[in-house]
């Protein structure tokens, strides 16, 4: 039995959109979101700690390599990677995560830049679920611009050594598998290793003290003369430009997360306010308590149709990265405002962890970071827009006039 | 040759979801409105006047009738009488009303309401556009509360007299066919009538002043003893719910008017953008600028998709009044964020109709507010989410303990 | 040494509006926020606790009873008041909280509200911050409807049979002295009694998992048959409407407290965003961060000129209840906007408490809700404004034409 | 007999903050503009035509000059002027408009950079507003950024001649005296001139088709070959950064006119909405109305502190540049909130002049623009906030990765 809400959220009717496999995946997930991981959660993320004992459950739902084929993955269609996404987020936005960094960053990064030994050696396990994957790429002092990687790998016999620092990097303090992006000092171009969990010169620090997502477990990396062997070495990675392949489904994934958060906490206010009396009525009869209603459901119709539209022409080979920057910017500011009118809808109520609204609230902000800030992929979007890239500031100039007080 | 600039704002293809009849009028009323409207219509808008000369180019696209079969009507499917909706709004809001009212409100209530005679009579020169029609709903005291009509019918012999006011009625003070709505007096229910121009006792007067839809012709219209024939009765009207069929699909259209107009002020935005030099670079350059135009395209994009799903739902017998109403509700709610950002992006020339912009900025004005307010189709959608009606105030109670003041 | 950084946010030298004794209590709090809370903070937050360690240090500024006279009080002015509450809430909103209960609800009704005896026996202790207060008036089920108490105090032979339950009760987990309001039995008016620490029948337990003021030990209350002798009782409660005296300035301090949080996180962004360096300059140069520090600053003079107008008024003893209700509903308003453009100016580092921004993110959700949400506060108001109360909802009708599918 | 509302927006007692004088000036400019302006305004608008009618009557109110001393001037206090600007902006804001370009821009420049003989000549005639003045800095091509001057003034036998272009020159149409900025060809620095009306060489077109502050005579002026006696260059002005001393003053005034504007459009829909019926009872009985009512007043006191703080900041010498931009662009931006509010309160009358809401709706986009837009005036706030300059795009380059297609 759930205590989760019923979904009340899809007043156009969004199955029609789906194919029979993708609907089977929405109702498979839901169901298992709201009957397992309910109940656990809002405990969980108080503490700040991962559900582990939930990975073998959701192993058995076969979700593991989301759109990768063969492998013992479950090559799923875009969209059925999605609604796994979306119907994860509507309970809980760091499973939601956790799923997606293992499938669509690390097992897809493995998958599309492998090897065939390291596709048949890393897969079925992390397809299992056995394996839990991350993805380094972020750093300390480079956050949007990711170009700009400190990390280097230096060649030696029989296989690198890496050195520097990760930041951000998400499921890596248990991860077993760690892709670590560097850049190769010969080539001064990015490659990408697997670091197996307990590489000498590699540790991981938990992320503490988080409002969001708080059961994802980040953790600052730390590679001090870390060495992996040859063998470890992604073949198809040779530039920075080799992230891009996999980056593109996992913005369009990350544009799906604010859809999940939002249609649980719609979800979640329906059926509080029509239960909630005050002042002698159910809540759910306020004008104000309404307007509001029906705005997170328009915005709720909105962010589903934009992500079904990414994912259909990713499907068709037409989609540009600034397309799926343009739905990842927009999902998440409408997502944050659907959080804010959710989390004011519960008054008190919205701001305990229990009653699922506030910890969405927090988990949006994440969301609203992550893969981009919202300014930086606006940013994008706008430079495919205007041919025009504004990313950078304004050279600096003498500075002159400024501060002086104005004579009365 | 065009002053308009290119359509940019399709960043997801839609051409996809539109059948190839839908695709078609899409381009030939895009042709239209660029080089027929464009060239003269911030002229007329600035007088406040309706281009009548542009009728009998406009009838030769084959738009008359929108939906409706036979008669000599067009026929279209509804996403059809959409692009059309949102091709001339993308150039002029008050041209596209102008259409919506004669079609999709006065051509469709005779179409679906009115006898087989009234058809044969009417409708073939309205499909020609060679009669204009108005509809006549909404009076001075009840605006959103369309329910509570004052206009009464009284049955005579022969016919009807007809007594009272209506207000906003748009197209009125020139169409030929206007559609009454009235209180029979008899049964207390309402029914509607055909009163053709120049009906004694029916008069009309433009309402002056507007900062809205200028080019439309807006009458408050005033009737003293007003006799119709019994013919002029639409024998499908016998209560207000007879409205209903006909406000289905108008809401529909009026929920794309704010994505005709976005559209058109998001392409000259970006054209303004790239041609226009402030601090030595091209305005498209700025930060500041490409954050607006990535929210103005993730807007679009949005309120498109919510338009066509819409649209697709009503075509399937599933779409609900408050589905329209709620796609209605929010979209002219994001539209009127778009226009606040293209009005501000032209700086100075955003003030001024010759740009267009500052034109749609104020037709948007109109549309957030007719064919039920923004608040109106809110608690509509707010009362089938809830099940609770809130359109009404609290019943009054004795006030205390207002504005004491509080001893120090 | 402050790991704080320097204030930047008063950019209308506020000073000139405060007495010296007034801007002595800005600094010498400031100072204390600063040295002492900030490097302990963020990790009580995170372990949702309270640092009862520095409530002696807090003492020793001798800001107990805030504005009361005598009994070991401060005697402050209103903004003396004001500037304590801004100054810890700059740093840590909790800590401001915890004192406001203790001084401007608990306080503050015992010294308004109180006998002559009540007053000697519990001010200088409390004034002293040996007794910690906590104020017991919203019960689980009447939120915002404050005026429909459940709670019952029942008179027996020397004294009074306390039953019910509160819920969301500051302090209430350790304070040794619990103001309840709770409804006569026998008079059917609202009385309030001093219920101490461990009386028999009166237990509480800590509201848990909140993601806002995580440091203020929020109780439940449970009353069962709680027996609190004659004494107890404070003969200045008559009725409900004796709690507006109390009200009307804590509200005056609730609305300050978003102008608190405000600066704090403006002046963490300001720093960040000159150390913090991307794409190969401070992200302070950039024209999106620049627009957003802009709109902040600009809403935090507005909010302290709101308070400070609000306290002056009182001081003359000209301010309503909506007067205080509009301010704080819109400085909640405005601060739910700075903590929201704060957070995102951190990027990643927003979502961790230990930039502060997090954290104040986290707690303006509560202050935007307590004594009173936004919406109950805007209607009060409203009501002033206009004449009318609008608090309930219309009254239930017959609901006809919902949901019904529209023919195609 | 005035149409127009009572005041009713000044919940927080601004009296108080005025001296005496101020008081008269606030009381007696308000019955002017209600009982002089409101009956013949919304009429003026529609025709976009200056009242010229109501120069003579406005001139004996003794305000010309403004803050200026002697020479007929009035002599104002900021906070005088101040009163002036929004008590006439609450009913109109071209009126409010014109009479600020008179004073604050024409004749200030005139008082505080002309020479004694200039002085004696202009601003008597002036004060009296018997010369009506303009200011032509602003050009066709270069907006926001002021200083990027390309008008000329080359030095010849006697004189100067003028050559170039200036755009929204507002009074110029019929203006006695224009006060022209040009650039020196021999020293490349701004000089500025006076030219009088039908100077050869010197013609203006007026700007058709204004949304905003339609009364306000902007021109197009060219010049060509134009000649002015030496006697016409003011001698106090020897570069741009001479025209800081009066933009501070205009600038206090242009962040005073939304607080106007938002007045008088409060002023009308709380009598409207009380007034007015809808579903059997006041609109202003409505929660959603209330809301908006109480945001409408909380923006307006906080803005009036706005103006009212930089104006004594401004009187003590305090004022920096970068206060009164902060202050411009917050109270417009906060203006533009309370327009958009108070034009969907009026509903479908919120679209029409007569209510003065749709009318202040549009004028408030010209002052959100115009003496620097929204955006530039936060960036100067912006500048001195962190110290660096982000007025500029970044440089040009090349670009990589745009635009491509992903592969599925």
């Amino acid at each position: 039995m759930s205590n989760f809400p019923p979904a009340t959220h899809d007043v156009f009717f969004f199955d029609d959109l789906l194919s029979p496999e993708e609907r089977e995946t929405r109702y498979k997930v839901r169901e298992f979101a709201e009957k397992e991981i309910a109940p656990v959660i809002a405990d969980c993320w108080e503490r700040a700690e991962f559900p582990h004992h939930l990975v073998p459950k959701l192993a058995k739902l076969n979700l593991g390599g989301a759109t990768l084929k063969g492998y013992g993955c479950s090559g799923q269609s875009i969209l059925s990677a999605a609604m796994t996404v979306i119907e994860l987020a509507r309970v809980d936005g760091s499973m939601s995560t956790f799923l997606m960094v293992h499938n669509s960053l690390t097992m897809l990064t493995i998958g599309l830049l492998g090897s065939e030994e390291q596709k048949q050696q890393l897969l079925p396990k992390m397809a299992a679920l056995e394996w839990v994957g991350a993805w380094g790429l972020t750093e300390p002092s480079n956050g949007s611009d990711a170009s700009a990687l400190e990390t280097t790998a230096k060649k030696v016999d029989g296989g690198w050594v890496l050195n520097g620092r990760k930041r951000w990097i998400g499921n890596a303090t248990f991860a077993e598998v760690v892709v670590i992006w560097a850049r190769n000092l010969d080539t001064n171009q990015v490659n990408a290793f697997v670091v197996r969990k307990g590489t000498p010169g590699f540790t991981t620090s938990k992320i503490e003290n988080k409002i969001a997502l708080r059961c994802v477990q980040n953790a600052d990396i730390l590679m001090q003369d870390c060495f992996v062997a040859d063998a470890a070495r992604l073949p198809g990675v040779n530039n920075f430009q080799d992230t891009a392949k996999v980056l593109a489904i996992s913005r369009i994934m990350v544009a799906w997360q604010p859809v999940g958060l939002a249609m649980g906490v719609y979800d979640m206010c329906n059926r509080y306010l029509k239960e909630r009396k005050q002042f002698g009525t159910a809540l759910a009869a306020f004008q104000i308590s309404q307007e509001k209603l029906a705005r997170m459901l328009g915005n709720i119709q909105g962010m589903w149709l934009m992500g079904w539209r990414l994912s259909k022409l990713y499907e068709q080979g037409r989609m540009t990265h600034a397309m799926a920057s343009m739905a990842k910017a927009w999902n998440t500011l409408r997502g944050r405002e659907v959080m804010a009118l959710g989390r004011e809808l519960l008054g008190g109520n919205g701001v305990v962890g229990d009653f699922l609204v506030a910890k969405s609230f927090g988990d949006m902000e994440a969301i609203y970071t992550y893969e981009g800030t919202y300014e930086v992929n606006a940013l994008v979007a706008g430079r495919e827009a205007t041919g025009l890239a504004a990313f950078k500031a304004p050279p600096k100039r003498a500075q002159t006039g400024k501060g002086q007080h104005v004579q009365a």
